[in-house]
């Protein structure tokens, strides 16, 4: 080792870190690493001079200011879901810059999260980098991608006040900083609602990120081992292994549905010493898939009730790290406890000093625009037609989401080319059509190569509704169709082809 | 909803607790869920006059005895690694019954786990199920895999003490149990040595584990996106994005490597902002990748600079949040620390009472037996030969582990066929060949599509030794058809055909 027997007894001119940059495949290499890396020993010598901001204590000021004359509008994207994202991607970037801000660096696709839970598909598969959804984010010198969260939105000045993520231990304290806009569009998203019951929030798993997707394939896999171990009593591994639901909208039903599933093909072979143990119960106060077709409902309860789903109507009251208390006082023992009840209005949200419709949502006209609260917009489960408007609070869908991510980008980028796109500006700008909503349908999977697929427009309305093998086909197809990149295409149909030939992975990472 | 609306007119017959078991899906399906579901919710009410056990004070007793005249003898495998689980692999289950006790459920394939800590490859890719290792695990009767930890060893009752693993709150509380063993096989793998230096085991990660891995992407990501969060000082920059990878082996030489490989390809593009600020750094006492060749060493010292990686001759003093201090005293500001510097014994191997090897192993003959323990054998990292063997201890590497749970399966086969497998028998029988271990030689990848590929027997000895693109062929090559199963060989090849086509996935998951 030449390279290192010299390296003491070279010497090189003192350079201060930081050492070189990494050199750039089209720049030329270094052809001398002698004398390359000995100067890097000397300039980690002189780094010792050096004052490393600590962790614990970050000296963090600056802000991103308001666009000059030089550069392009700035449009700020609060939030990484199916509105924000389908928004990003729409957006003209000749036109524009784009800022998003999220604590989270991908979208998720959230009809695909429930199949992740048993290994029907990888967490990967089903999370899209923003990145990837708009590339300007990362190329762009005015674009960026800010791994934070909201704070608060100061609409006189037009700016928003943002505070960086922290991942535990050793790494950096979160620290303030605010983002100057020229246009701003809300998609904030919602919570998980959870009507103030006690115990929910501390025992309840909910199923809207991949962390949770994660946290309830490391439990379920964890019970089904530790049910294995001596010592555990018969009553303890009944309790370990009984999977409890609560809510029956598609979100339960489908969960419940792979679940079963999962049990049926997997747990059967792969856990055979604990595999009568194990049991998923579906906790619904009303009806299930209540925004189905009657016809389809009865189908999911025969379906899911047949691969092993209990279906019990009860309301719960309280929620104990072993158990959940019904209101008719019976005790429900549960080692796995899934929580999706719907979703509401988050707390920021509700704090944000905006115009609100209906049921606390942020108030939106027809054009998608916060009345009265000039370049601000706000799209996804967070808005809400104020009552002025005459329309109802749109569901909370992927499909509203997605659909009206796609109006706005379309609408900036008519403001943005007819030169409204600066603060303050483009109130003279033609809008054209307001937005409009049109249902194209509801589709939930039942597990076993089972699917409802209702293509009515309204509950009212007629229409298709399919269920069965070719609905399971055509709920797998239109996913396919609609999972964003040609990667995630290409890795959810491989994971469907893999979980079919050799059935889930099983390993506990 | 028919089905709900009969709900509380129905009158059942009470049951007990646990309702009816899921229906298995060649029984007769229920045809009536109307009547099936009341009497699931009658069931219910009726349970909240048993008591479940509590989490927090489980009454757990059980030991998994002697083995009686009706079973078949059984074989005790402590450890899931590479030792361990080809072992079970090998066993023959008509013989024996196998019992794996370990933390995980499955076997790191871990010389690809480098490639995944920057998105390559996925972590499920290198993971391997122990039930689909022996597929007995999870279909016999009298074969089972303990998520637990050993505690301790009582060689004299042929049983082992284990303790049962937690994962934090609303998971049981661990508890110990024994188990009896016919034949004890000790694979418990080794640990990560620090020698002692402050602030390692704080501070710095490990690569040995898929949950390793994980910390590393996520803090590599996280680190990436902070540094272009407005605030961040240019310092703070270079600190954040500074990775450090302490010990030039295999391990830190490949990760590095993967690292540096990262930078080029994916980071320029999807990090545009922050790109000049990353930098990668191995730190080494003394030569890299010590045990190849001097020409292959040259090389990846050639190759490793080239794409960027700074190679430093240091030895580490201290570790702090922040930044790391060598032995000279400089201070090496860090966003992510790596550690690498090889393995020694564990506390639990060091503690047990056990003859030991040089070093500090667990001693054993030419036959991978425990002297003086009868039916107690060892193999793999945590194994050594005695002294009297007059033989070297042979390198933590897993290619011996593997060939010595190989070479055990076949010698336990044999004493169990001639009717040895009980414990206290099979002194009689004649155990053939000794455990010869032949070095197939070395392979490390640099990245880049370049490897090396070190065939020669011994360091001293003489052979072919490659590197660069062929070399990095036949290692992706060799190690494709070395991936335990068809799935996770199908799967590690679409991960690197996905990387290759469309880059690596940098969603922070």
């Amino acid at each position: 080792m030449a390279w290192f027997r010299t390296l003491t007894r070279m010497s090189a001119t003192a350079k201060s870190w930081p050492p070189p940059l990494l050199p750039s495949p089209l720049r030329t290499v270094p052809t001398a690493p002698v004398a390359s890396a000995s100067l890097l020993l000397t300039s980690l010598r002189n780094f010792s001079t050096g004052t490393a901001a600590s962790p614990a204590s970050p000296t963090h000021c600056g802000d991103l200011g308001p666009t000059g004359g030089g550069e392009k509008p700035r449009v700020v994207v609060l939030g990484s879901g199916w509105a924000g994202c389908r928004l990003m991607k729409g957006i003209d970037t000749s036109i524009y810059d784009v800022v998003c801000v999220s604590p989270r660096n991908h979208m998720v696709f959230t009809p695909l999260l429930a199949s992740t839970c048993v290994g029907t598909l990888e967490f990967r598969s089903v999370a899209e980098p923003v990145g990837r959804i708009q590339p300007a984010i990362s190329r762009e010198p005015g674009s960026y991608f800010f791994l934070s969260n909201c704070k608060g939105i100061d609409a006189k000045n037009h700016r928003v006040i943002c505070e960086t993520v922290t991942d535990g231990p050793n790494t950096p304290d979160p620290w303030k900083f605010n983002i100057s806009y020229d246009k701003l569009v809300i998609a904030l998203g919602a919570e998980a609602l959870t009507f103030g019951i006690h115990g929910v929030k501390e025992h309840a798993i909910f199923l809207r990120e991949v962390h949770h997707a994660q946290e309830i394939r490391r439990r379920l896999l964890l019970n089904l081992m530790l049910s294995d171990v001596p010592g555990t009593t018969e009553q303890e591994k009944s309790r370990l292994l009984h999977c409890v639901v609560v809510g029956g909208g598609p979100t339960g039903v489908e969960f419940s549905g792979e679940l079963s599933d999962f049990i049926m093909r997997d747990v059967r072979q792969r856990h055979a010493h604990v595999k009568d143990y194990i049991r998923v119960t579906l906790i619904e106060a009303n009806e299930i898939l209540s925004s189905f077709d009657d016809r389809l409902r009865r189908y999911a309860t025969r379906q899911l009730t047949k691969s092993g789903v209990h279906l019990v109507r009860g309301i719960v009251k309280d929620v104990e790290p072993d158990k959940i208390v019904l209101d008719n006082g019976t005790e429900v023992p549960y080692g796995l406890l899934v929580w999706s009840t719907g979703v509401g209005p988050s707390s920021l949200v509700k704090s944000l000093d905006l115009p609100k419709a209906p049921g606390g949502r942020i108030g939106i006209d027809e054009w998608l625009r916060v009345p009265n609260v000039p370049d601000v917009y706000a799209i996804g489960d967070c808005s809400g037609f104020v009552e002025s408007t005459g329309k109802p609070v749109l569901p909370a869908l992927a499909q509203v989401a997605e659909r009206q991510g796609k109006y706005l980008a379309g609408l900036l980028n008519r403001i943005g080319k007819a030169g409204g796109g600066r603060a303050n500006s483009g109130a003279e700008v033609d809008l054209g059509d307001p937005f409009v909503y049109k249902h194209l349908g509801s589709m939930a999977t039942l597990g076993r190569y089972k699917a409802l697929v209702d293509l009515r427009q309204s509950k009212e309305g007629k229409g298709i509704s399919l269920a069965g093998f070719l609905s399971w086909f055509i709920w797998r197809s239109a996913y396919l169709t609609r999972v964003i990149s040609w990667r995630n295409r290409f890795y959810v149909a491989v994971n469907w082809l893999t979980t079919m030939v050799f059935g889930r992975d099983i390993s506990r990472i």
